[in-house]
């Protein structure tokens, strides 16, 4: 710190003062604190500000470092912008991994030289002395080359020093474009700049930003009533699920399900001796994370399931929540793990004065939490082991973030291909704060967000740019814990709402099955709770149930894979509509521009003019267009700013419309 | 890196988790690269986001240390407010200097215990084992404590272990507040997490943030054409400048002025014996940046001048200018400081193909840089020795920021009360990265903003919030280098204009000599400089020149010490008015509220309706108030967000209304 150094200490010191100033790097996560998100293939576009005092040329490059490159760095140009002041360079980001990122800069002399050189040749000045400090400058960068590089900069100095030559001659040598560019570096030793801080950037599968997800129970798959579904029952449903369009097929745990405290039906206390109880209640006499629940398969019958749904383009995902049922190995041999109260016994899942007493929680701050932590971070493994490369993280909140931080960049430096969506809903600091410590993706409070008005409030939250660089959004429309009161009380107008939201909105999107077949009957009025809650029973369905939106779904999600602009998030416009229970967005990508217009209204018709950002869209205000409802294929004409549409939720509750562009 | 370590690493170090996590702590600039600013009696109220895993109770402090502190920190408790989620604490920064702070925070345990515990009292459940638990964590504590406190916890765990008496006396006894509190600490080694980074603020003199600034070249103070002004003349202008109520007198360079290639009038380059040339041409043989002109007196007569000026209420602020006449004793003695050429001549002030014979640019990169940046810094110290401790820099963007960041930080460390303007227009990342660096206020662009959008525009960008921590502008109405055309062709109402916009939107605003007086000639049509510009030429006036606005810069600058409200920049508030062509806008203070309104048309009369934020003023829609004009003393009762406003800018240009409170 320069104020705490007396003058003697400032002076006689080697310390290093930065020639070029170096700031506003972007983009950043909390001052470099945290890493940024992006997907293979994506390129990274950074910037900067960089400048020095007076008037001298700069040079600068974006410092770059693929996964696992440890020295030097790579580098290219960055080129400078007078407007808006700034720098700017791209790389493309071609593997899966961590990526580092920095900025180097310097004052270029050569090049400020032979800026003036020319203004001075145009003003007549004598240039002779200024021809021998070019070739001052020329030789101490050879003297810092070898080889042809070096040869060359030597005769151009030769030259530039011959006074028996014409001065414009040698002047027109001095101003040759390839003399020197900024791969010969920075002149002198401690010219160049680092910028402060090194930036990171993760690249994960595309399938961690974009997909469709299904989650169903494997018990409640055999199809027969009374009889418990095994992992043959869930392949049995997988050509549907290929049919339905979905990417990933979410399992809740498959493991042994405790027997003491086990919960009744509808979370009873009272239990049946059939009673299923709930599959977070993990772990009994059969094993615990690492086992399967024996009425489910094999571990060889799971990893069929694994391999047949790759066949039909699915990948598995497993839910990896961290907490044991009683009769959880892990509680005879490792109690420690727990929190143990002082009459030894252990404490149950609480939230003072309620209990839950059919789950432990894990103690991961105890004597001994490294060995835990090493357990959990086995546990992913194990299961990468078997074919799983995508987790859906169970409350990851209410663990410390420490070990997430820990345990996810484990994983990720072994299988840069893992996915893990956080199952968090909780105060947006800590569900943010997930985000940026690895989680690839997060659920949302979307399933709260019915009205037009927290629809865009939420949009515009989740469209903050810096909360694009590492939040990313996975719409659920339901899940076992929440059926929100607009799908119990809207019908099946309802749920094709809710669909066309979640698909369109949102790049990674999901349903839990039932959603399918407008499944709206909660515990009790007031509550988010299903009705015989598969929780904690098995549910037997007719996937066939009139009334189902499967063509919706399928529709849907063909549309999402023919359409990159519903691949994206950081794409989306609000559109202004006059009558605000209609929703209207514009998502955009190369070629494809499309328009969604929603009536979030399930009970009525309404209308209203949707207003288009013309001229982003490169449309004349008196230039007719079509667009094509890409849920129907029926085209509608449209002109100028604002246009009308007409949604009976009977018929159809919105429109997914692609702009055609002539000749397309 | 977590990334980078392999499980043995990770597992067998000692690596500390941070078990709480804070971010975002506010106010920061760059990620602390760089101090906020504040002056000396100001509140620091720092805020930040932290949270743990989980439901457990989180306490945390504000750290800080004073100027010169070492170690340890002192600390105040930060209090958590749900919303917005945040955690606050203040503290009074009652010292010139650089204090740093940072947060601290740990898991509460015993808070989350008792907590709990009062739940469960309430739910009526056994509390034998959970007052046990609770005895445990009081022990433990106990243990990182000693004397009466550690007794105190002592007894209590006892009684807390007593299980022959009532569970409930026992868990009242644990619910006691004082039992344990924040000042105890956090109850396990490693519970606690140190912010990651150290923030720092400069706190100044009020000086630094607000005054009114008066600019003259001494050579003109004599009255007497023809006879070269002293600082004994100066010293007769103190008191007419204490009545129009200045604070600070800023001389340009009063150092000997080079005779080789002195610019002559107008900055012609024939020159007349009797030319006295530019002043910023500093060095002859009398001496160089240490010296004084010996036509302006003695040191013993300029050490007088700030003496007398000081009796009056003014402190003087030098110009330092680091550049040299071809003259200065520096060019025979250090040649090496300057851009030496091949042919052996040192390189002229230039801006290809312009040359500025007149001066020679300091290399500050040069070899033995080091002699130079002490020998800038030993300036700053000699003329602080002759009791001027404000220095306008000049051009400070011509030298490296890294200089100016090094010798900020070496006078302040010596002298906190001292004072440095930035003269610096350039482009905004510059302007702003010198503030950054340390300069105590800047220039700004307030000359070349004279419409209402301008206006708005400008100060929009000033009152970001983030500029708001570190750019301080000073607003000069006018320079010996910029005389706007809007003052060229307004008229005296011109004039009246930008000092009422100056000296009532910022703290800090300035006039150089001659403005009073309302000259308004330019050296020719389109420029901005004065004809017969005082850089070149003594210039003696008449400071009773009929026309003058000395009456409207003493009621200003009386109304600025009257109001708290004009003494700060972040209260300002643009109100809307119906014609655009008058600026209004709102500037509070505890008791202090005042509307200024200003018709930026000298030439004609407009009238317009002002809207007021009544219920941010606290007043009610249907309510009159009185509204005094400060200027004129004169009364208006207004009502309404709307009120009526009508200036004719040959009576009055604009007003400055408080806003009369019942009973003041």
């Amino acid at each position: 710190m320069p104020s705490t150094m007396n003058q003697q200490q400032a002076i006689s010191s080697e310390r290093r003062f930065p020639r070029v100033v170096i700031e506003q790097v972007a983009p950043q996560l909390d001052g470099g604190r945290h890493a940024i998100k992006r997907t293979v293939g994506d390129m990274l576009a950074v910037s900067a500000a960089i400048f020095c005092e007076g008037h001298g040329a700069i040079t600068a490059r974006l410092l770059y470092r693929g996964p696992g490159e440890d020295e030097p760095w790579s580098s290219v140009a960055l080129r400078y912008e007078v407007n808006p002041d700034r720098w700017f360079g791209e790389i493309t980001l071609d593997r899966l991994g961590r990526w580092e990122y920095s900025v180097v800069a310097w004052p270029d002399h050569y090049q400020s030289w032979s800026r003036d050189l020319r203004l001075r040749l145009a003003a007549g000045q004598d240039l002779e002395s200024e021809l021998l400090e070019g070739a001052a400058l020329l030789e101490e960068t050879q003297a810092r080359h070898t080889g042809e590089r070096a040869a060359r900069l030597g005769r151009a100095a030769e030259i530039l020093r011959d006074s028996s030559a014409p001065v414009a001659d040698r002047a027109v040598l001095a101003l040759r474009s390839d003399l020197l560019d900024d791969a010969f570096g920075p002149l002198r030793e401690g010219d160049a700049t680092l910028y402060e801080r090194t930036l990171s950037v993760i690249v994960e599968r595309e399938l961690a930003a974009c997909g469709a997800w299904y989650e169903l129970f494997p018990r409640s798959q055999s199809g027969e009533p009374g009889r418990h579904g095994t992992f043959r029952d869930v392949e049995e449903r997988l050509p549907a699920l290929a049919a339905l369009g979905f990417d990933v097929l979410y399992l809740p745990p498959i493991h042994p399900i405790g027997r003491t405290h086990r919960k009744g039906k509808n979370n009873q206390n009272e239990v049946q001796p059939d009673d299923v109880g709930s599959p977070w209640a993990i772990g009994a006499a059969e094993g615990g994370h690492d086992a399967v629940h024996p009425e489910l398969g094999t571990l060889d019958d799971f990893d069929r399931l694994v391999r047949t749904a790759a066949e039909f383009g699915i990948e598995v995902a497993l839910d990896y929540a961290l907490q044991c049922s009683p009769d959880h190995p892990w509680v005879k041999e490792h109690p420690e793990w727990f929190f143990v109260r002082p009459d030894g016994t252990l404490r149950y899942a609480e939230n003072p004065p309620k209990k839950y007493e059919d789950i432990y929680p894990l103690n991961f701050w105890c004597f001994g939490w490294q060995a835990l932590w090493q357990e959990c971070l086995r546990l992913f493994l194990f299961w990468i082991g078997h074919g799983v490369h995508i987790f859906r993280v169970d409350n990851p909140h209410t663990k410390p973030f420490a070990f997430w931080e820990w345990v996810l960049a484990e994983v990720r430096h072994r299988h840069p291909d893992a996915i893990f969506l956080s199952e968090s809903f909780t105060r947006p600091h800590r569900m943010n704060h997930l985000a940026k410590l690895g989680f690839s993706q997060s659920y949302t409070y979307f399933t709260w967000k019915n009205t037009a008005w927290e629809l865009r409030e939420y949009l515009r939250q989740l469209s903050e740019p810096e909360c694009l660089e590492y939040y990313r959004p996975n719409f659920f429309t339901n899940t076992p814990d929440i059926l929100h009161e607009y799908l119990q009380h809207g019908g099946r107008s309802a749920f094709r709402v809710r669909l066309l939201l979640a698909a369109t909105l949102s790049p990674s999107y999901g349903i839990y099955s039932g959603f399918e077949l407008c499944e709206n009957v909660p515990v009790r009025p007031g509550s988010e709770e299903y009705l015989d809650s598969e929780k904690y029973q098995i549910v037997t369905r007719d996937w066939n149930t009139p009334g189902n939106i499967k063509r919706d779904i399928a529709r849907l999600n063909s549309i999402r894979r023919d359409n990159p602009a519903l691949g994206r998030f950081d794409n989306l416009t609000l559109l202004h509509t006059e009558f605000d229970g209609v929703l209207a967005y514009w998502k955009t990508a190369p070629d494809n521009d499309l328009i969604v217009v929603v009536n979030l209204d399930p009970h009525a018709t309404h209308e209203t003019m949707v207003h288009l950002p013309l001229e982003r869209l490169g449309l004349g205000p008196d230039q007719p267009f079509q667009v094509r409802d890409l849920l129907t294929g029926e085209r509608y004409t449209w002109k100028g700013e604002a246009n009308y549409v007409r949604l009976d939720p009977r018929m159809r509750v919105g429109h997914v419309l692609s702009i055609v562009r002539p000749g397309s």
